[in-house]
């Protein structure tokens, strides 16, 4: 962690104060601290006094009174659907599904749709303070544009399914746009992208094998919804005679490239195949309580040494993005399945939604942590607040206390893309009212519809 | 909801615009309506075309763009263990309790530390909607003071434990202070005394009985932690050979003035018990999960019929006093538990958060529901934000969507003690800086014995 002083001030930015929780190997906390970056990279991290003098840089960010940390890393979404938050909760999942979301993305998502619904999201997440992300939609190239344009860094994955999809109506040219869309993706250095098939149950055998063959040509993740439900296990056995996890290893799609989001019904020989394959594994504890379809067995995983990252889900099932809420209730939620209050300690959830996931995605030599050399991902909590203050242990505030509104100030790879609360990257204003036309007509559509609710209103 | 127009102007406040939570029987849900206050009363609720004109009235809060509800009303805590919040967490109930909890308020709790940590527990309450709450700590008196301070509507109840506590070395002295407490209560509209018996495992039979023999003779509620663990129901099965809820109707102490916290472990008999004897629950879900409790059966307590309240709990448990974030725990970990995800509705949490912790404190009259005849407890979340954006569903997005982040008004007995996110009522950098202060002191004098945990930091 030596000093090295910008030659050329003109692109340094110095954080300047505060508490630094590097999430490095040895974790770091440094109560007093700084980081300096240039360009999109950091250069040193370490104490106050250390520090360059404030003429060598081109900025500077005051973070006393604050925590700085990294960005935090979301491992499994579906940005756009925040269009479809509230829509349709508190019911049954084949209901849920059939009679709200699946009409409802037949009839709404389209490019336009799909670019609005991951710029509403991507506030959202910018203000809580997730600077990765790993999402999976149908017109998935609409969402690397609003990614991009917000200045986030993702993995995005082209949805996949064997019915007829928003984005292709015709299952049977599933190979053929799926090379498209990984061929024609755009190069630029904070989107990557992801083939997304969305279960074991919706795309066949050979789908999935020709999909993950596509992965490996290019080198890419490939993404799967992987043993959510019980259901889904019964209907995998049923048909195939095999748990979910081990269908997929059968098929040859699992190992280290490939995300498995939620895992949670889990044979015990599972364990053992997805640690020998290294599969990585994003969990969303919200969405599975919410869908009631159980809790993943976290503790086991990470005893297995299986990298887990976190993740929210899509907005039709958590309803929010908000990542510091989540390691909350992943906290809770394991304390309460294993009956054992030391279980999933804060530093162990810290590290899941921010090393783990990166992890997770594959990015862990670029972001996850604040050393010399990574990519310049780092969020700013305001600790001078009620709920926030007096402060025994960091990871504990931040797990048990914060929230996702304490974050003030964002950069991501080395820029500022929220100062103060306020979005730098996009007109929040315009894209709030997009938003909210596009919400109401929606809603009205359902209300003609009689998918009337109460709560729901014209 | 007939619009009585203020003959006199002078003290008439016109919160004016944007969507009514009413909360009333019907569930009233006003899309562009008004609410008209008069001194501590709200005069009418309706269709913002029926409000008085703007010279009638001395204010108008303009709430375009914002939910208007009742103030949230929080069933169970302890405030002044604000001071608390992640001292100790991860840790066995046992070494928790015994290590770090019992030690700490031995040596800290006097009136100034019960004072300030209220103080600092309200800012955070107000911050995050809580307009009313039901407290019990040592030196309630001092807590008392600090939530007529802040505007805060309290039952504030005396802790009361067989043995020696920081407020009273000699347990033999436990119901004369109790006597004194309630005596000396000062006559305030926004403070109700109780007197809070830690425990059926803290307390001996007598003293229970004792001490609720005062609660009925100056009809105030009487509070106790009840069946929150399974530990405390088999020790107390091994002590009185009954279950805890059948122990403390065999000493008489259940009735309507009784508010029991936790009711985790039930056996049958026990919800039959809890309806005859109309028992009200205080459900504090964060707090059982972060401890590794269990879950209510908050369900069949409602088919009972028996009235449940939200709680937060104290700080050092949960570790936050955000009812916002509690609906949506409660939401999510009952459709988990009962593996059902149409259980626990958002309506019916966003009831428990107001009417429903309303009839627990027996403060239905005044409180929970926006009604002409009421007190005016109300707070504004903002809902044009890119998280809360659209809006299908408006209980949805109270529970799912929304944290206590959200509210930027709050109103308290007629008057403003939030605005825009300025506490009117107090202090709060003065209030921040001496709890950071006290912080500091606890966090060293733990050090020094030696009790360093990771992240716990010097």
């Amino acid at each position: 962690m030596e000093i090295t002083p910008s030659s050329d001030k003109s692109d340094a930015i110095l954080v300047k104060g505060g508490v630094i929780i590097t999430i490095n190997p040895a974790d770091q906390i440094i109560e007093d601290g700084y980081v300096l970056i240039k360009a999109d990279r950091i250069i040193s991290v370490g104490n106050l006094q250390d520090a360059p003098p404030d003429n060598a840089v081109e900025k500077i960010i005051d973070t006393r009174n604050c925590l700085v940390m990294p960005g935090l890393v979301n491992t499994h979404t579906h940005a756009a659907m925040a269009f479809f938050r509230g829509l349709a909760d508190d019911l049954p999942l084949k209901t849920w599904l059939e009679d709200y979301i699946f009409p409802a993305e037949s009839r709404y998502v389209n490019p336009a749709f799909v670019y609005q619904g991951t710029m509403l999201a991507g506030l959202e997440m910018i203000h809580s303070g997730t600077t990765s992300v790993c999402d999976g939609y149908f017109f998935e190239e609409a969402a690397a544009q609003a990614f991009i344009n917000l200045g986030l860094r993702a993995v995005a994955g082209k949805g996949i399914v064997d019915f007829p999809a928003p984005d292709n109506p015709d299952p049977g040219l599933n190979l053929e746009n799926a090379r498209k869309y990984v061929r024609e993706f755009p190069s630029h250095p904070l989107v990557t992208p992801a083939l997304f098939c969305h279960s074991a149950y919706t795309c066949r055998p050979e789908t999935l094998q020709h999909i993950k063959e596509i992965c490996n040509y290019h080198s890419i993740p490939f993404i799967i919804h992987l043993a959510e439900t019980e259901a889904e296990t019964k209907e995998i056995q049923a048909r195939y005679g095999n748990s979910p996890i081990q269908h997929l290893n059968n098929l040859g799609i699992l190992d280290g490239n490939t995300i498995a989001a939620h895992c949670g019904w889990m044979k015990p020989d599972d364990f053992r195949i997805a640690q020998q394959k290294r599969l990585r594994v994003a969990h969303c504890p919200e969405s599975n309580m919410k869908l009631a379809s159980g809790v993943a067995p976290v503790p086991l995983f990470l005893d297995f040494g299986i990298p887990v990252g976190l993740g929210t889900d899509g907005c039709a099932s958590n309803n929010n993005l908000d990542m510091l809420s989540e390691m909350d209730t992943a906290a809770k939620v394991h304390k309460l399945s294993n009956k054992d209050p030391a279980i999933m300690d804060a530093k162990t959830v810290v590290r899941m939604a921010t090393i783990g996931g990166a992890e997770v995605l594959g990015l862990q030599d670029r972001v996850g942590s604040l050393e010399p050399g990574k990519k310049a991902d780092i969020i700013i909590l305001d600790l001078n607040q009620p709920h926030l203050t007096p402060v025994y242990n960091y990871y504990s505030q931040l797990v048990y206390s914060a929230s996702g509104h304490d974050v003030i100030t964002v950069l991501s790879n080395g820029k500022l893309i929220m100062r103060n609360r306020k979005i730098v990257t996009a007109n929040e204003k315009e894209t709030l009212a997009a938003a909210g036309e596009l919400g109401k007509e929606i809603k009205k559509e359902m209300l003609r519809q009689g998918r009337k609710k109460s709560g729901f209103r014209a």
